[in-house]
């Protein structure tokens, strides 16, 4: 592959500065119509030492409008980012719409660092790559758009260049002579690595670029052409590669019997005298308390999320929940309109911003889940965006559960008549009128529509790793145990793994 | 000051649910009329050990709408915390304008602990609180509403809750019971802290209630009805206790010798050749490269912030400087408008939010200046809110130094005709037009109202441990050294303070 990076291409002094303005003028021009497009750019520098990946950055710098350019150079973790899945350090820089982020480093640098020191397998290697995979395409479908470069230098041309750099007190190869050495033993073997992802990693939707740097004149220029061509096409041609993991429901027959729900199988009869209610509450409580204390010390996390028809008591669950853990180890997150930071961002962001540390647990009320609920019934999110959504989701929180996450996620359930008595009991008790608007009267004229996404979201995201609860709350006493039931015995098991399953 | 807090004052069973409905309706509607009116309510919970804080936190959960409420609980901070200034990790979670944030343990913690423990001593726990009035007197006049709840129990009723919560399975004491031990034995020094805390932090804007806690139903309802007064007070009488250390400056006579600023001392004739400028330029790069690799091996972070003329060379010099460092050391932040998020806060949030750790750059293109310059000049900001930044900026760059972080602001300065002769070359150059708008026309008409406004910057917020270089810019390879060799400069003082100034 590389090969095609070796060939001694190059550009004289003058042809540079004949072609030079003109890049910039246009480069310039796309980066303000790709701000006023909202396309937001992720270009990636990776490549082999000593290619002038650096240079290139300071390149970018100067050629573009720097009030809309990012850069970010990945480098040691920071422990909130070590303590949460591998992807969040990433999510936290993503760029807003209509910005350009260069990444020097990505996600791309620990797996191949991995497999190259033999930490990882190939097996390894390819389940990293198909995440990678999942993400990019992800991001794209979302409008993004990503340029990713590698920079390569023949063998003995690196070889001369880290020499050189290793007696310039500006290089950070003199700063790490060690390093140095380290990277020449391992040319083959990284060359090797490198090649297999840019391999697998090259999808039609975020390719790959080699750059051959040897000659850094035809380098910066091959970059900035490449970029500003990226930029002319995407902005041209809008529509990223898309539809290719889709939910489709069957359509079905008119008869009801056919379209009995998996809600319909939640037995609502379900209840709990008070007495029953009250030892229960506190015996689960007491042991919640015990096992949010060793996921503490075990830097163990936990997710816990609500949905649920309105009125369906899930702020008075969470009230349960949360006054049986210590302050210190949870957070309550409302999950209610998004800000501009947000909504200028992949609809996930705002929730991966807010992913606990190990060892804590942060209880979402509403979700990720908005998008195949609220944003699918009320027309807010497009036909397309809401129906890759399970895909997506299903990849999210499988990140969260490699990461050791526990996750448990809840749709309390009650009937339509149970919905209109409380409803009708809210408008009569003065503190509790702020919990009724006519928004609620207008859902649940939806009822039947949100039946249906509901039952589609479960069917599509009750994955092996992540299943739903589904909780008859028509009592209430019922569904707070049945929650915290739930919540407990998930932590247990969790926790339970790591002894070996004792 | 705590026997007004052991009086044995109760509520019985009856009378608290004669009172709770209505208190819970009116405390919802004031919360409503707070985020109405934008304003941020901060509601601090502290005091004695076993007084039942989380019970309170758990009752204001019950009682106001959650989808307005945050809780913060501090305890353990991260890296990225440590890192960087004490205040940070409070920044970081002040609530946005309209929301309540209940914050269990606070600023207040860690000083008592550290005074109780004897890590310190009464100075620098006066200091630590002067700085704690200043923080809350700067966000009481930016429109926030502290209520500062301390809870008491006479020594003998905490015994016995502590060992009763000792054996209590649900109790973080039960995790804990050495700390059980600890707590009783310092209760004595405790008290004589905390009651000097109190005493010097009951300021009239954030006052401190104080509240007998041995019976929960006095407790509760005194919360509730003292957080619904608060809001309900600051609601019906918006302006806060104003005014009190704002910058005047002098009525000047109307000759124009008495108009002199600090500007026309700056000797605009200054300028190198470009031989000079060549090895000044390779060696001052080299040297920042080398200090700040060093400052990160020492675990200093930097600051350095950019204000001046528009086509000043703010950009290439801050390029010039980039450029010299290693990319994963530095960011580079442009300041435009801000976000909706941002504009939730105190200004000064949006640059808490992007300091750096320690042994990091960051590079302010604009900064929190805009306050008393551009908001200042084109009354974006009140008058008194720009008169009264001043001093919030030296608090908050003391609060830089005191952490350690070294801080360098320029202003670069350039003459009215040199600004003219380079805007118009700007119009002429395609790749530079996009650096000449409207606006900076605009600006330039108002020349005279910017210098004042800079004059007064500089005469107020040039300290001690922050002082202006106000850089002769019309040669712009003169500036670009003159901020290399600046920068270079007090890093290198910076790290030789660290061995003892050798």
């Amino acid at each position: 592959m590389f090969e095609g990076a070796e060939l001694g291409r190059k550009v004289s002094k003058e042809d540079y500065k004949a072609e030079e303005p003109e890049l910039r003028t246009r480069l310039l021009a796309a980066q303000r119509r790709a701000w006023q497009a909202g396309l937001p750019v992720v270009v990636l520098i990776s490549g082999v030492d000593g290619a002038g990946k650096g240079e290139v950055v300071n390149r970018l710098n100067a050629w573009l409008d720097t009030r809309g350019l990012e850069v970010h150079a990945f480098w040691d973790a920071s422990d909130e980012e070590r303590e949460r899945p591998r992807w969040w350090r990433f999510w936290r820089i993503l760029p807003a719409r209509g910005r350009i982020a260069v990444l020097f480093g990505s996600w791309y640098a620990d797996p191949i660092g991995e497999r190259v020191s033999g930490e990882t397998d190939d097996a390894a290697l390819d389940a990293e790559l198909a995440r990678i995979g999942q993400f990019e395409r992800m991001l794209t479908e979302d409008g993004a758009l990503f340029v990713k470069f590698w920079f390569h230098l023949p063998a003995d041309e690196q070889q001369r260049r880290l020499k050189k750099l290793a007696k310039d007190p500006k290089s950070r190869w003199h700063q790490a002579p060690d390093t140095l050495a380290a990277s020449a033993a391992r040319h083959d073997t990284f060359l090797r690595v490198a090649e297999r992802v840019i391999r697998e990693t090259d999808a039609g939707i975020a390719p790959w670029y080699l750059i051959e740097s040897t000659d850094r004149r035809y380098r910066d220029l091959t970059v900035g052409r490449t970029l500003l061509d990226a930029i002319e096409e995407r902005l041209a041609n809008h529509a990223p590669a898309n539809g290719r993991r889709f939910s489709h429901a069957p359509h079905l027959p008119e008869a009801d019997s056919a379209h009995v729900t998996v809600l319909d199988h939640v037995d609502l009869s379900r209840a709990l005298d008070k007495a029953e209610y009250r030892e229960q509450l506190e015996h689960y409580q007491a042991r919640l308390n015990a096992l949010t204390w060793k996921a503490w010390a075990k830097k163990r996390s936990c997710v816990l999320l609500f949905e649920g028809w309105d009125a369906a008591g899930k702020g008075g669950t969470i009230r349960r929940l949360a006054s049986a853990m210590d302050a210190r180890l949870y957070r309550v997150l409302p999950v209610a309109a998004p800000s501009d930071e947000e909504r200028a961002h992949h609809y996930l962001w705002r929730f991966w911003r807010h992913l606990p540390r190990d060892g804590r647990v942060t209880v979402f009320d509403r979700s990720w889940y908005g998008r195949v609920l609220v944003e699918r019934v009320e027309g807010l999110a497009e036909d397309v965006a809401w129906r890759r959504a399970y895909q997506e989701i299903n990849e999210f929180e499988q990140q969260l559960v490699d990461h050791g996450s526990v996750l448990a996620k809840f749709w309390l359930h009650i009937s339509p008549e149970e919905q209109l008595a409380r409803f009708e009991a809210r408008e009569q008790t003065p503190y509790k009128q702020h919990k009724i608007s006519d928004e609620d009267w207008r859902n649940r004229e939806q009822w039947d529509a949100y039946k249906a996404a509901v039952n589609e979201m479960v069917v599509r995201t009750s994955t092996e790793f992540s299943e739903w609860t589904l909780v008859p709350a028509n009592d209430k006493r019922f569904a707070r145990i049945e929650v915290l039931r739930t919540v407990c015995e998930r932590l247990a098991a969790a926790l339970d793994e790591d002894r070996g399953g004792d």
